[in-house]
């Protein structure tokens, strides 16, 4: 019998690492489906026929779609253990407003804005202008994170796992865009760094030298090599 | 003394129109001011630094932007007249789904895609794309609701919310696209004029032969005519 939780990711995709570790989290045993983007599975198809992307949470056969929604319905339908949002509406807002943020500068959607794109995939000006542009909203993010252990003050949540699976990707980004952003973003990288010491965090993210193996792909993909 | 609530906003703004709704939904007293985004107020800057976008909704000195983020967070603050988002965790998955779906496909700004603003500020073959995106858009839409008098069921709700005040614009794209919205997509001009029937609607969309003229204008600066 399939669990009453699958869900439909694929493996270095940020959005989906949001789903895992709100999860884990909570503590909700699920079954995780690897897709082949190239060649979508027929249940992707029926479950998000809308978008067609993933991650899809499938919950009791019914399907969850884009992630910063999954996070709520998982923290709304399991609210008793490590509640995710804040229980304040005034900070809840506040938290929504910063996932709503990165969706819109830092998504990695064919329509958007994507800064972290021109980082590793592009070369000469446009790389240059891209990684000004990245430090520019990663510098908005550590302002708005302060001196605060996490995004929400002391207790991980919202922001905190809308963010970090970028994380993973940033080893890539310095290694093909040639920059530090530790030098840049000192406070974020210690936030990140304590955020992996989370098992739900640690457990969700993939291991960074994939990452760069897949950008590296990504990169002969658009061309860049 | 100000108001407890003071909305910035801008009159032909759908996303403003949002929040104006869900306030008089509320029954919520409010105070309006129309920005001027050509030189926009010390206010707007301080109270959005981040985006310096209307809607903004102040409360109590307090700033909550982004449409959505503020229709949510008027219904938690005010819960118990008319609620907005379904009490069910699922149901509210999908109203936000949808409310997402509107700001992804139809979002008027400058970094996203934007099939409606080629329906009335192009000309020729793009025109043409954009009106077949747009109506796309318009079905698949339609298709949710289905044969609801609401989005969510027997009551008006978040997506209605979400959607309504692009209907203040039809007329316009109507007029500069020469195609008829009511002839592709008749249940969702039903829908419309339902919704148009509820004083929180009607008070808050502007007279469509404004909208007109307005769009004339923007015509006139994206070099249409």
């Amino acid at each position: 019998m399939a669990k009453e939780v699958i869900l439909l990711d694929f493996w270095p995709s940020m959005y989906g690492m949001r789903t895992r570790i709100a999860l884990r989290e909570k503590g909700v045993d699920f079954e995780y489906r690897d897709e082949n983007l190239r060649e979508k599975s027929p249940l992707l198809l029926q479950m998000n026929p809308v978008h067609k992307k993933i991650p899809v949470l499938i919950h009791n056969g019914k399907p969850v779609c884009e992630s910063a929604i999954q996070v709520q319905y998982i923290d709304e339908v399991w609210p008793h253990k490590n509640p995710i949002l804040p229980s304040d509406p005034y900070q809840r807002a506040q938290a929504r407003f910063w996932v709503d943020f990165i969706d819109k500068k830092l998504c990695l959607g064919d329509q958007m804005y994507e800064a972290q794109r021109k980082v590793y995939a592009t070369k000469g000006e446009e790389q240059e202008t891209g990684k000004k542009e990245f430090i520019e909203i990663l510098k908005t993010l550590e302002s708005e994170l302060g001196d605060k252990p996490y995004f929400g003050g002391d207790d991980f949540g919202y922001v905190d796992i809308g963010l970090i699976g970028f994380y993973t990707w940033f080893p890539g980004y310095e290694k093909f865009g040639n920059f530090s952003i530790e030098a840049e973003c000192p406070k974020l990288i210690a936030w990140a760094k304590r955020c992996m010491q989370r098992e739900s965090v640690a457990k969700s993210l993939p291991d960074p030298e994939k990452v760069v193996e897949f950008m590296a792909m990504l990169r002969k993909k658009f061309g860049v090599e």
